[in-house]
């Protein structure tokens, strides 16, 4: 840590991207004095994800509002709590994940469905973001970070805070869509690519008794997809993948970002059945209309989760001894680590140890 | 009719399109003699279904079996019955949708969803395919149907014949996706399109309850859709439309086969609501999958409706006294009916007075 303590200054140490694909370096950002309802964090580690990249590479569509610091997968220790702060204490163990605010008024968030926030001020990023009080957002790749008590959550003592940090992101972007449509025993699972989402949803959706597939490009990873919890690992480059699972999934989520054939994948799903997009792809999907009339399929989309669901994701893998399978890294790697991930070369998330930072 | 008797007779008078884009005229084609489970259907009316011209001009990617006789929304009357019909007698009012036969084995047979028939025989449509028998289907443009009885529905004494016809294609293709994703008391529901398709849902949906709101290219046809049971009208050639109804639909029926912006309609969706495709337009559906993440939204599939649902819809329609709005023409006419069709010149489905055939 550079900064002993933050309760009164307000700059700390992070890494950011200062301009769009420029490698990450260490500067100063300032966090905002502890509000009533604030706590400030210790982090410990922060996960490396795919959004980080396309975010401090502008390919999203979206200029970014540069120096970005990424990071929302993130794990520490309470600091400090603000005066009317009541859910943590002083060394409890949180997570941040991808949202630090949102409206709290609005039908989504009375709901718990805080990432789909239509308020006036939407669901505001852990970083890249303009915060309710007109400053931009700065994410996890830090030391310390203040956040409002209600946007944190509880880390299960049974999980290191190492491999809890991916669980903010990867872990609810998989655990949402499997509870939402049901993933249980008597269902058929496949997850495609086997990254840092899938690997994690290969965990939650064995650990909630389904019968899971990987559907990857190659075998590659069998031996590992196995381990995770699959029961099947087919790899999606060999055709007859496509005609051996004809009409066998009842839902097949999507982690990866390449454009596939979709009307393939749908194919292996069975009537009623449902593909799950957890990522977007650069280029629009593209299907036929009749792939989706024959056997009354969808093509749905999920992101991330809100702030209760992703406390019962946490609670969830507390109870099932799930975490991420991770590399610890220093900040000095991670402009490394960036291209490793795009490579697919990490088993298989990247967390920073904040120290290093 | 040109036949006072078929029983011992196969052949019977029918408009067929000899080859892809030719104009339709009159032949004679066979029926298979009764088997000890058909019954003989003595056709009253045949609505015509833009299906049957998409077929009839080969444009969804298959040759077609020429001669083509469509016709997949009959009304009609019992002739005869096989020897162990037990669900019909002489005289009963019957109708035939858009199949005919399926394997009666798989999954989706047992489950009344013959329609997505996963069998080697699969759903055997009405016209167009081929029959148990090894023969080619033909369909209502005809004097006579000899089917399965269990292929065959019962219409409620309150419908009349010729109004009952579009409901065996135009009024399940609707009445399914709305009965499956519960439209009714609370849920607002906006059907696009307002043709033979729409302003059966718009009947549909209003009778169950549920808030409807017509979607159409211009407002020319408000009046009808209000008298019809819609709540709300709005353009869709006005860009504020788009604006104006963001977030409000639980579920979207797009009844039309026109290259849509998918994403624009999408924006109309609540969280967690569904766009249902009833057609397939000739290119392939494109979207950002933004537009599928933010909110949990979704794009499915929905082709007619299983053998079971088909009926209940029918008596639903009974009780609830709906039918379609037609415009009987006598065969000679099909050609120039055709053309309306493709113009949109129709309020809303034009049936073949099948003693004119």
């Amino acid at each position: 840590m550079t900064h002993t303590s933050v309760a009164s200054a307000t700059a700390v140490s992070a890494y950011a991207a200062p301009a769009p694909k420029a490698p990450l370096e260490r500067i100063t950002i300032p966090r905002r004095e502890l509000g009533a309802h604030d706590i400030l964090i210790e982090i410990k580690y922060a996960g490396i994800c795919h959004s980080d990249i396309h975010t401090v590479r502008a390919e999203w569509g979206d200029d970014g509002n540069f120096p970005i610091v990424p990071g929302h997968e993130i794990s520490g220790v309470v600091a400090e709590v603000g005066a009317e702060v009541s859910r943590y204490a002083v060394g409890d163990r949180v997570g941040v994940g991808c949202l630090v605010d949102s409206c709290r008024e609005c039908e989504n968030c009375r709901a718990g469905l805080e990432q789909y926030c239509t308020g006036e001020l939407g669901m505001v990023g852990t970083y890249n973001a303009t915060g309710r009080d007109g400053e931009p957002t700065y994410g996890g790749y830090s030391t310390h970070l203040v956040v409002d008590e209600n946007y944190a959550l509880r880390i299960p003592d049974g999980i290191p805070l190492d491999a809890a940090a991916p669980l903010l992101c990867a872990g609810i972007t998989l655990y949402s869509p499997l509870a939402h449509w049901k993933a249980g025993p008597g269902k058929k699972v496949a997850i495609v690519g086997l990254g840092g989402l899938g690997h994690m949803g290969v965990k939650i959706a064995h650990a909630m008794g389904a019968e899971v597939t990987v559907l990857s490009q190659s075998l590659r990873k069998k031996d590992d997809g196995l381990r995770l919890g699959a029961d099947h690992y087919y790899a999606t480059s060999d055709p007859a993948t496509f005609e051996a699972l004809a009409g066998t999934f009842d839902l097949i989520i999507n982690t990866v970002s390449a454009d596939l054939d979709l009307g393939a994948y749908l194919g292996m799903l069975r009537t009623d059945g449902t593909l799950v997009q957890v990522g977007a792809p650069e280029n629009p999907l593209s299907l036929s209309a009749f792939a989706l009339l024959v056997g009354r399929k969808s093509i749905a989309g999920s992101a991330i989760g809100g702030i209760p669901e992703t406390q019962r994701m946490l609670d969830f893998c507390g109870e099932h001894g799930l975490a991420a399978d991770i590399e610890v890294i220093g900040a000095e790697q991670i402009n490394e680590a960036y291209e490793r991930v795009l490579a697919s070369d990490v088993r298989y998330r990247f967390v920073i140890d904040a120290a290093t930072i």
